[in-house]
C-alpha cells in the first residue's frame, strides 16, 4: 500500500507533494531551525533527491488529518554529525528499523513524523515515508535540533521512545524497549557508538491523537517558507537575516568574526557529543563587544560582553550575513563571519518538564531558565 | 502448553524430573565446572527452587530427544557477578526477554538450553524452562565458564547469538540484532551497564538440528554426577577433589594458601569485569613453590614457579579441600586454601575458531594455546 492509499483509506484528500525544490527549501529551513546542529544537509537532501527520482513520492499532510488511532514514528539518526560526514548511509538502514519495529509491535507503522529540525532529521524522515509509501506529517519533535532522543516535545507532553529500534550499515539492528527514555537515550547511543558513531533509529510510535497532543504542529510549513524566503533574498539581493527574523519573530543578537574556538570546553562534562565554546569578536554594530558561544552539537548558550543572551531550549542561530546559509558547530571555522539570530522555543518546549530536560540546569549551568525576550532586553 | 505437552508432540517419553536435590546437586558440579566465575549460586538455586515449589515442573531431555527443527534459546545473565550479589533479580526478567524475543521472531520458543556452567546460568534457565513450560536440554554452549557472549561453542560453530534480548528489573529490554556476534557483545554489555551492571537475557536462537552440533553435549549430566559425588564425599568424609578429579578425568596441580590479591592487576585491558591475578603459596606436596593465577570473571591461566601450567580455554578450579566447594573469582580472600585442580576443554571447545575466540592471545597473553594435558607433563 502506498501513501496516496493510506491517505484515501482516511478520507484525506489534502496533501502537498514534496518535489526536489521543496526538499531543497525545507531542508535550508530546518538547518537554520537547527542552531548549529542537526548534521550536513547534503547527506539528508541525496537521500531524499534519490527516493523522489526513483518514482517515489512524498506526500505530506497536517497534523490534524491524521486520525487519532492511527500509528506514526519518527525516523532519523542519532550520533555526532562529524561521524555522519564520514560514514554516509547505505539507504537501507531505516527500512531495516521499520521493519524490526513493525515486527517487534505486530503493527504497521502508517506514518512518519520528523524528529526534530535538521539538516538530516527532516529530508531523511521525508524520504524514508516516500520510499516506505507512508505519508509524512507536517510536525516535528523539538522545532530545533537538540543532542539526546528524550529532549523532545512527545517525550516531554507523555509519550515515551520505546521501543526505538537502531541500525546500522550493514543491518545490525538493535531496540530498546525502555519505559524510562533516559534510559532508551543511553543505550540507543551506545549501540551508535558500537556501530562506530552514527546509527539509525526509528521509534517514539505514537498514535495520531499523541502526535497531536505533543508535536511542534505545522513546522515543516515553516521551514519551508524559511527556506523558500532566503532563497529569494539571495536571488533578489535582499539580507536574507532580515527573511529568517521576519519568518521566525527572532531577534538579530550579535555581529561578528569567529576568534576562537575550543574544542575542549567542557569535554570532562560529556561525552560522544561535538562540544566546545567559541568566541566572536563584534562588528558593525557590535564593535567593541565580544561574545561566547557554548555548543554541545547545538549552540547552546550565548554570552554578550559576559551576560547571558540566550539558553535551551531558545535557539541559536548563527548565519552568514551574505546568504543566511547556517553556521554549524562541526563546520564553524576561525575567520567567520556570523550573524547572531535568536529565536523564542516554541511555547509546547517551555514547559516544567520541558526545562527540566533539555533547560540550562540540565546541561550543567547553574543558572534558572528565562526566556530570551526578557534576556535580551537587559 | 506445557514442557509434558511438548514431549509427548515430539514423542518424546525419556527424560528426567529435575527435583530440588537435582536442583542443588546439578547447581554445586555446575559452579564447580565454572573455574572461578559463574557467580553466587545461591541466587541461582533460590530462583530456581521457587519455581519447583510453585508447582512447576522441570523436566530435562537428552539433546538427540529433541526435534532437529524445534526452536532452542539460551537463558541467564550477563554482567560482573558482583553486581549480581547486590542486585538479585525479582523473576519476571526472563519473562520479559522470552515474551520479546517470541514477539520478535514471530514464532515459539520450545526449549531452554543453559549458556554456560556455572553457579547462576545452569539453574536460571532450568528455572526458567520450569516456569514457561519448556524442556530444558541436557547441554551447554562452554562446559565452563566464561564473560563474553561469542564464547561459546554455539558460536564457534557456527551458530549466531542474534536475536538475542536483554531485560532489567524494571522491565527495560534491550534487543541486539546483529550478524556480528562480537558487536551483539559490546551492545547487549553495554545495556547490561546501563542497567546498572547486570542484565537477564535469552538470546542464541538455533534449532535441534543446530543444537547437536554444536552445544557441549550432556554436560548438565556431567555437572549432577560431579555435584551428587561431592555431597557423598562430604558426607561419607572422602577427599572430594579426588572425586572431582575422577568425574571430569582432571589434574591435580597445585595445593596452597592464597597469600596476595590483586584486583587492579591488567585492569587497564578490560573494563566492566571482575579481573586481576591472585598469588598462592604451596603447602604439603607443593611446599617451596609459589602459583600465580590471572582472572577475569573466570581463573583464566595458571604459573606455577613462573612456568604456565593452564590456559583457556581449559578450566582451572580451586576447590577447598575439604569440602569441594569451589573458591570463586569474586569471593576469594587472602588466606584461604585451595586445591587447583586443571580439566582438559571439551573438544569442541578446541578448534582454530575456539581459540581464537577464547584462547590465551584474546586475553592479552602473548603466546599461543597448548593444551593443558602436554603443559602439565612439563
Amino acid at each position: 500500500m502506498g501513501a496516496r492509499e493510506i491517505l484515501a483509506q482516511w478520507g484525506v484528500d489534502e496533501f502537498r507533494v514534496i518535489d526536489r525544490q521543496a526538499l531543497s527549501e525545507i531542508t535550508l529551513g530546518a538547518s537554520i531551525l537547527a542552531t548549529g546542529g542537526g548534521g550536513d544537509p547534503e547527506i539528508g537532501l541525496l537521500w531524499a533527491y534519490n527516493v523522489v527520482e526513483q518514482g517515489n513520492e512524498i506526500l505530506m499532510i497536517d497534523p490534524e488529518a491524521m486520525p487519532d488511532d492511527a500509528l506514526a514514528t519518527i525516523a532519523g539518526c542519532l550520533g555526532a554529525a562529524l561521524v555522519l560526514t564520514e560514514k554516509p548511509p547505505n539507504g537501507q538502514e531505516l527500512f531495516w528499523c521499520y521493519d524490526s519495529l513493525r515486527r517487534y509491535m505486530g503493527r504497521p507503522i502508517q506514518a512518519v513524523v520528523p524528529p526534530e529540525a535538521g539538516g538530516v532529521n527532516t529530508p531523511v524522515p521525508m524520504a524514508v515515508a516516500g520510499a516506505v509509501g507512508v505519508p509524512v506529517i507536517d510536525a516535528d519533535g523539538m522545532g530545533r535540533a537538540f543532542p539526546e532522543l528524550q529532549m523532545t516535545s512527545f517525550y516531554i507532553h507523555g509519550v515515551s521512545p520505546a521501543p526505538t529500534a537502531a541500525a546500522d550499515e550493514d543491518g545490525h539492528v538493535t531496540i530498546s524497549d525502555a519505559k524510562d527514555a533516559v534510559l532508551t537515550e543511553r543505550i540507543i547511543r551506545g549501540a551508535a557508538m558500537a556501530y562506530g558513531g552514527i546509527s539509525w533509529i526509528a521509534g517514539y510510535p505514537m498514535t495520531g491523537r499523541q502526535l497531536k497532543d505533543t508535536a511542534i504542529l505545522r513546522s515543516i510549513s515553516l521551514a519551508w517558507e524559511l527556506g523558500r524566503r532566503v532563497f529569494l533574498a539571495r536571488r533578489k539581493h535582499l539580507d536574507p537575516v532580515s527573511e529568517v527574523i521576519s519568518v521566525t519573530g527572532g531577534f538579530r543578537a550579535f555581529q561578528g568574526k569567529i576568534v576562537d574556538i575550543d574544542r575542549e570546553f567542557g569535554a570532562e562534562k560529556t561525552k560522544g557529543f561535538s562540544l566546545g565554546r567559541i568566541t566572536m569578536q563584534g562588528i558593525d554594530a557590535f564593535k567593541g563587544s565580544t561574545a561566547t558561544i557554548d555548543f554541545q552539537n547545538e549552540w547552546l548558550t550565548l554570552q554578550v560582553d559576559g551576560k547571558v543572551r540566550c539558553m535551551p531550549p531558545d535557539l541559536i542561530c548563527i548565519l552568514d550575513p551574505a546568504t543566511g546559509e547556517p553556521i554549524r558547530t562541526d563546520i564553524v571555522r576561525y575567520g567567520y563571519r556570523g550573524t547572531v539570530v535568536l529565536i523564542p522555543a516554541h511555547s509546547r518546549m517551555r514547559t516544567e518538564k520541558g526545562i527540566a530536560t533539555f533547560g540550562p540546569r540540565y546541561f550543567g549551568y547553574d543558572y534558572d531558565y528565562t526566556p530570551v525576550e526578557e534576556l535580551i532586553k537587559g
